[in-house]
């Protein structure tokens, strides 16, 4: 029997994304959806090509709830605390594609998200779902808080070289490029396809929200008290994201022993692929896939470790994440409907 | 047991595209690949998407016949025509993704191609392989000519109307938009991403390779001979065609005698997906599946017939039909391998 | 002494556009502008590209008209009668990028825009500021009704044919492709980037407003009655249009007679520049100039005749063919301010 | 009577836009080109948005010496030294365009250009052409070696902080973001439109040969020997350059005192626009002029610069900075020709 699914929040791109991936899942199916703007309508009007494939109109949250055994939640931050305490209550899993449940401090969820934690209790029972680093963590626990598409790809980037203590913990910086649908359906001049197409520019320069939640991780992995400088930038292309990670290689530390660490501390992960010498991370090739790939490159003259790390954003960094995650609450092989190869072109 | 694929011209685009397809289907497995430019190479060292999920390599075309219970042929013109023969000799089945095979005077092939049928006999047995139209003539078949892009797009859109007698065979213009794939792999000036980037325009106008096709389709459909004005335009997108098809109404047709008789006649594709009324057939809503959609429009004041379909060329144009075709012969549903959800952006 | 220009609607595209041009043009200089949404706000605030060239502040339209020798109305229409109105009685030249003065048949435009002529004598006075087709009815007046940019396009396109009676007026087909700021400033769930980005399709099939206009001039250049199927579609491109007009050629006519028709007929005309036998018009060749580049060819097969035009929909689409109107207007050389060279990327 | 400029190399993208910027320069006319690849051919043949505005026709490289009191080279590196000579012997100015004169070092040439000074006296009359730093030295000389494009932008944006001693010039890096035509005109793979289109990657990561020429500047800005990381990324668009630089800010040094630093430094420079706190640069804002905007942020919590600066890639960073170069060697307003307005879309 297949695993009951409910979208809470199934027009925003990251909900719709999770339809088309669930849909195809041999071991899942959408039971229900949801949407406080299209209430009663079918998801193929809001999204004409999924017509005659997914034509299930938006129900009440409610309702998703009820008829789900798992709620994915892919809701502005600050509607998850409420929904996600339903849900543990009712005993359905529940994963949240915002960042509500993401910073374990409630300090700096307030700094950056002028929150509070509604139940600190079940904050604590939040696992953050990034399975490359945090798989045993997540078995067998019912409420993930799935990593944004900036805090995805940075920490994969650097991880093995922090981990294996070969680079600084100081003076890391990310300088992070992704494509318009990060910033999700809703028109914008910014977004407006003549003033975005042909430009380029950064944004929310070393203050945008995704900043703790690096930090918290690359923080974790390292066991010290990690501070970035984070910079994301806009690029006119619909998906993915491109972190150019930064960090001061240890004296000593060779390309080889960079090189040793990253091949051993990602030889069993199916999703990361780790590229050859010479060859450059491009958004290109991980476009509608799960995959994050990496290159690392080392500058010798000023003694620093450039590292790329490539995802699509709309799945590693939300949606295929996301069922990552539930494939490990349920037991499931973790590529379970996530074994998709990247359009060559 | 998986039926055995072949490709011969793996690099290319549709090659390439193929082999993606191939990779997921549940019943076909790829078995060997060929390509002239990068013997004795990993395909995937050619598309670094593919990276682990596909790195066969590229092995003689003669190894491949041997290997394969099918082979795929996407090869520049000209150069199926003895592959076939030997695959059909050896009793393998063919489906040639050039044009070769397509149009069944070889006057016409001379004319456009510059070509002869190498044997007569041969060319007999081959079958058109759009499946909408001619699927009964394709089981039971080895020798498929798979249609060109333009050539599968263009007679879908307009077909229902020239069966039914709805429209006039004479004047039909088929102004059609192509996504930059379709013009191959190759790097030309034309397509440098500097020189096409927010450019358009036509090309080959009243004199592209696509026309015959076209027209012999239609022909066969209508029981006329039909000559058609086919003008095909450069798009600065990877994937997609759009087809727009102008026919004048006959005397005293109606909108709705028109849209029952699309109704009606593609009640039971899968493939293609007639639009409500006042919506438009978009390429956007084809990426990366099989599907053509199609809208059709009313011109009272002109008395047009306007017909719009949508396909993504590589794969109804190209990759995936030729699958379709193949799960034809193989007495598979047709769908299978091929019930792909265009993704939403 | 300069020629004192306001421009009425200054923050939309088209508003915008006559800015950047006017601020360049040796006779002619920005004296006031307005705009509803920005009042009291820079127009470099709103484009941060004119930062420092051009900071003037966005005042009411009254003084926009008190300090003008002219003014330009960028104004949704619906709302430049009364304007014109008042200008034409303070004696301002005044020139209309809207369509209130296009149409010359108060029928037409209740049918096509829901309105009525304001002041049916006001109409009378105004002209139709296509110069290429009317210049001389424009010398000496001050009401010009600016074409819209399918208007100028398609008419360009096939008029050489049509005033030498070379095709025939009945079933001539505009299928035409717009790049993106044709449909102004305003984000909308279609121009969001990642919604329109890849993908193509048609909008407004056989009932675009600018249906009539088309029909106005080829009417009148042809002395006929002209109905014709004007088909739009959405280009994922900032600029430029491409219109593809297909005509019957009239029995007997050979492609040269028609070369020359079009060759006389634009021999005099700098802003039409017709190709040589075997190119193809690209708007990527005309972007940001006053240029309409013209490319015909003959369907020999069909007998039809396929002209292409290609121009920036904001240049000689909108405002420079509205300052060609202003050059007219006031006796200067019609091309002072607009010899712009395309860029080659 | 206007300078004479010829142009070495004009049909590659630098001289096809140095073509384009002098024909409208009112002081100055192209009398000559040349072309290896296109002697004979008109440039307009080449591209074809030139017709009828610039049809000169391709000579030998010798005669457009002949002709000119100043020649342009925008040849591949390595081919400019010998026609530097040849043009300072017969007394012309000479601007390079390639990279033949940029570095003072000759083992520095020797090592990132495996080359050697032909002429050493030669390299010593040279001076480095980007004149918001260096103008006093390029009045009065006939040989001026024209920067790159990533050298401008990358030492434009940083530059008031070096040379004010706010920042450390230890560990400084470079992320840059560039647009495809500074690839050139020959169609590669990568610059193959659907394989660059919705891709993104760095490329020749600490590898480039920009990086001397960009440390060169730095040291002499500073006055001690900058060792930088450059990391160069590819844009899927035409035009502009993206400099992202970060930079250790001294201790205590408050952001107040660096936007003072940057608002004196560029007071009087017409071509840096300093832009507003809370603005981004962007690329979209510089096209097809010869502005440099620049964004200065402050990371408080990292305690670092990032400093954004913005261009056109083939107007200051090639073809408009050497126009900047010619003025100031011929006493002109530096501005003559250069004041173009950047197009809001």
């Amino acid at each position: 029997m297949k695993i009951k699914v409910g979208i809470v929040g199934a027009t925003g791109y990251a909900g719709a994304e999770l339809v088309r991936l669930i849909t195809t899942h041999p071991q899942a199916e959408v039971t229900a959806i949801s949407s406080v703007s299209f209430l009663g309508q079918k998801l193929s009007d809001v999204y004409p090509s999924y017509k005659y494939l997914n034509d299930m109109v938006c129900e009440e949250q409610s309702d998703v709830v009820e008829k789900s055994d798992i709620v994915f939640a892919a809701l502005p931050h600050g509607l998850s605390q409420e929904l996600g305490a339903e849900c543990i209550k009712k005993g359905k899993a529940f994963i949240d594609l915002g960042a509500d449940f993401r910073l374990e401090s409630e300090d700096e969820y307030e700094q950056w998200y002028q929150g509070k934690f509604l139940d600190k209790d079940l904050h604590k029972e939040a696992v953050y779902g990034l399975p490359e680093f945090f798989r045993d963590k997540i078995k067998g626990k019912k409420l993930v808080a799935n990593p944004g598409c900036y805090t995805t790809c940075s920490p994969l980037a650097i991880a093995p070289a922090i981990v294996n203590k070969l680079v600084e913990t100081k003076g890391i910086i990310c300088d992070c490029k992704s494509g318009v649908t990060g910033a999700g359906r809703k028109p914008t001049q910014g977004n407006h396809f003549p003033e975005l197409n042909e430009g380029f520019h950064a944004y929310k320069v070393a203050s945008h929200r995704h900043t703790p939640e690096i930090e918290q991780t690359l923080s974790k992995l390292s066991g010290e008290d990690v501070t970035i400088t984070f910079v994301p930038h806009l690029l006119p292309v619909n998906r993915g994201i491109l972190a150019t990670v930064y960090a001061d290689v240890k004296e000593g530390v060779t390309y080889e022993q960079i090189r040793n660490a990253y091949e051993e501390y990602y030889k069993d992960e199916y999703f990361v692929r780790l590229l050859d010498e010479g060859k450059c991370a491009d958004i290109h090739n991980v476009r509608y896939s799960n995959f994050c790939d990496i290159s690392i490159h080392f500058d010798k003259r000023a003694n620093k470790l450039i590292a790329c790390g490539a995802i699509d954003n709309m799945v590693k960094g939300a949606a295929g994440q996301a069922i990552q995650n539930m494939n490990i609450i349920f037991g499931l092989d973790e590529k379970t409907g996530l074994e998709i190869i990247p359009p060559a072109f």
